[in-house]
């Protein structure tokens, strides 16, 4: 039988002991499970980067695989605990929008506002109402111990979602800012932001590959610094060879800033909220 | 059959190859064990913060787990290696008052001072003098790799206790700050102090929801702060709706402050060693 | 059966969740797998940095796993991707001499400039090449996720390293900067460099414990700080029971700078590159 794998998401930060505690919750039940760590980076109680980084990423792990996510401000008040399944994982967490990068894909269009949105077709969501599958007591500041790491744990076992909780019909959705596309005759201007900063500097944006389709002639500005046209990789040469900044579309497909061997954020002073624009002479 | 669980907590640092490195000594005896970390957080060569996090996360896991524990400033001096068995996991670390901890719930008594103690009843002892248990040669200075790990590992593939090394009748406890309560008629006084500071700012006190008791009509002072009363959730609107800051009592049962969807580490400039004072109308 | 050993190491920094990614594309292809952490605190682009680790490290890994290390700054150029087959292991990563510390054990003699050497004696190297073992498609800027970590997973599945490519003949070589050593009659001096500085400040130089032979009389130089003689642990007393520093002959076997229950790095304002010097008096 294949081991069970429930996978990690928080604002811990690195190596946090609760973090750990998690894990031990679950090794407990499920000593079989394999726990691992999508990253406890996320920026402290920023539920849009938690939702953010699990849309773009849960699809590199198993279609089986339960997540257990935890970035929740609100914990111990009235928001609820979520189960939620879909085609690819179940997610367990706070009903507060953490799972918009993941549902964003199975609904018939974006919401263009943070509220309550129906539970896609092909989906599923729980209210988790079942205090047997928790520790006992409950505390009121840390769920992902008491209340979500032994559910993920208890589902891992076989225990089916139906005993989790009562079915829900909507749940919390969160709208990130979209970039803004004018355009005037031949030309086009896509207007976005830089959204996060990697561990290298390089400054990761909300524009999409298909935002900029398969226009030519596109120069990038940012902070004041124009990038003619984008590179096929942080060493290539790009339009300009002497330039050091480069543009490019990230392993996440998204317009993506670097500085060749450094740090672009540094290099820039840039980074989350920062203003990046796309002109394109021939948008598609 | 379940999978042996290792555990590891030391002061190496978030993703050091030091903890990569007892990783893979330990997956080269026992490749069946499945090793997770409690964290690598503890602040260099502290030794009672590593004592507290043990204490107060080792029965989050399994009965039956395994726990390597360094923080180790005598490493190659004269200190004793020891393994540790409670009725709630093994611990396999330096004898240097790092389990003081997990050992308390088992004494008769707290003991006020730091030093040898008798083992518990109920626990075991042992000093680790059986080299055939591991790496050949032993450096002077990384223990974790070449004594604890290979104990913990030989432990997992079911090597008895005793065969590590002789029995001890006393091991070393490390005091910590305990609060100090003066009492004047129906008012009382806590003071106790900041024992940590989380990833979120939020300040941990050595104060504990029994010495606060049931008493009504509580203020928390602390940098000249006065918060009235405790909160049950970050968010809960607390006795006073306008303030930032909150008291409330920790996950783990000690009084902590926290500022509201912010970082009380900062808005105070508070951090470890800060006193931290709780007047009570009614001491129960 | 046992478990197949998939460890990873790269300058992702700890917990990113690109880290977290390679883990769900390793268990989507092979559940089974074990999946450890040397580092991901390898500095960024650092090469040099990995080679060391990996060099210093591999050997406490079970001889049968399967390393991923991706310290890549040419990801996406030509640059190729490698299968390293050592008789301590299997690696997956760039052909940019990250592998250099694991081959040099193997190498008839150290080469000392950078550039292509033969594969040693006893290993075989292939370039990837059968996109059939990777993700599609495959990013320019991410080949850890795309390329290396399903080739790993493969080969854990027992696919045979001939499948992944055709053999290599030589493979790229960095060489790091060696001490000088120059005598003068009864005396030597060695001069080398700081290479590295660990989480606890302490400084780890490129001088070997055989540069130093069983010389008597030495005193190392470090910043204009002269320490007399070597200790055997941190807590030693060494030859001076008053000084604060300390050099030892660290876990690794390097000549290493430290302070007694403090950090070196800190009190020296010292860090990687500066130079130590080591004068003995009787050169063995």
């Amino acid at each position: 039988m294949t081991p069970p794998i429930i996978v990690l998401t928080t604002d811990f930060g690195a190596s946090s002991p609760a973090v750990g505690v998690m894990k031990g919750v679950i090794l407990t039940i499920n000593p079989r499970a394999t726990v691992v760590d999508l990253t406890h980076q996320i920026d402290p109680q920023n539920v849009l980067q938690g939702a953010r980084t699990l849309g773009g990423s849960h699809r590199f792990f198993p279609r089986e695989a339960i997540h257990v996510a935890v970035v929740d401000p609100g914990v111990g008040t009235s928001r609820q605990a979520l189960l939620l399944t879909t085609p690819h994982g179940r997610f367990v967490g706070p009903d507060n929008g953490l799972f918009s990068g993941v549902i964003r894909g199975y609904l018939p269009e974006i919401p263009n506002a943070s509220g309550l949105v129906p539970v896609p077709q092909g989906c599923s969501a729980r209210a988790l109402t079942q205090p047997r599958y928790w520790l006992d007591p409950v505390s009121n500041t840390f769920h992902g111990r008491d209340v979500f790491s032994p559910v993920a744990a208890h589902l891992s076992l076989g225990v089916p979602d139906q005993d989790m909780g009562s079915s829900l019909e909507t749940i919390e959705y969160l709208a990130a800012p979209q970039p803004s596309i004018s355009t005037s005759g031949q030309r086009a201007e896509i207007r976005g932001e830089v959204v996060s900063a990697d561990h290298f500097g390089n400054l990761v944006t909300n524009i999409t590959a298909q935002d900029l389709g398969q226009a030519r002639g596109i120069t990038i500005e940012i902070k004041g610094c124009v990038i003619p046209g984008l590179s096929k990789t942080f060493h290539d040469e790009g339009p300009d060879p002497e330039a050091m900044l480069v543009a490019l579309i990230s392993s996440s497909g998204y317009l993506e800033i670097a500085v060749r061997d450094g740090n672009a954020a540094e290099y820039l002073s840039a980074g989350v909220g920062d203003t990046v624009t796309a002109q394109t002479a021939n948008p598609s």
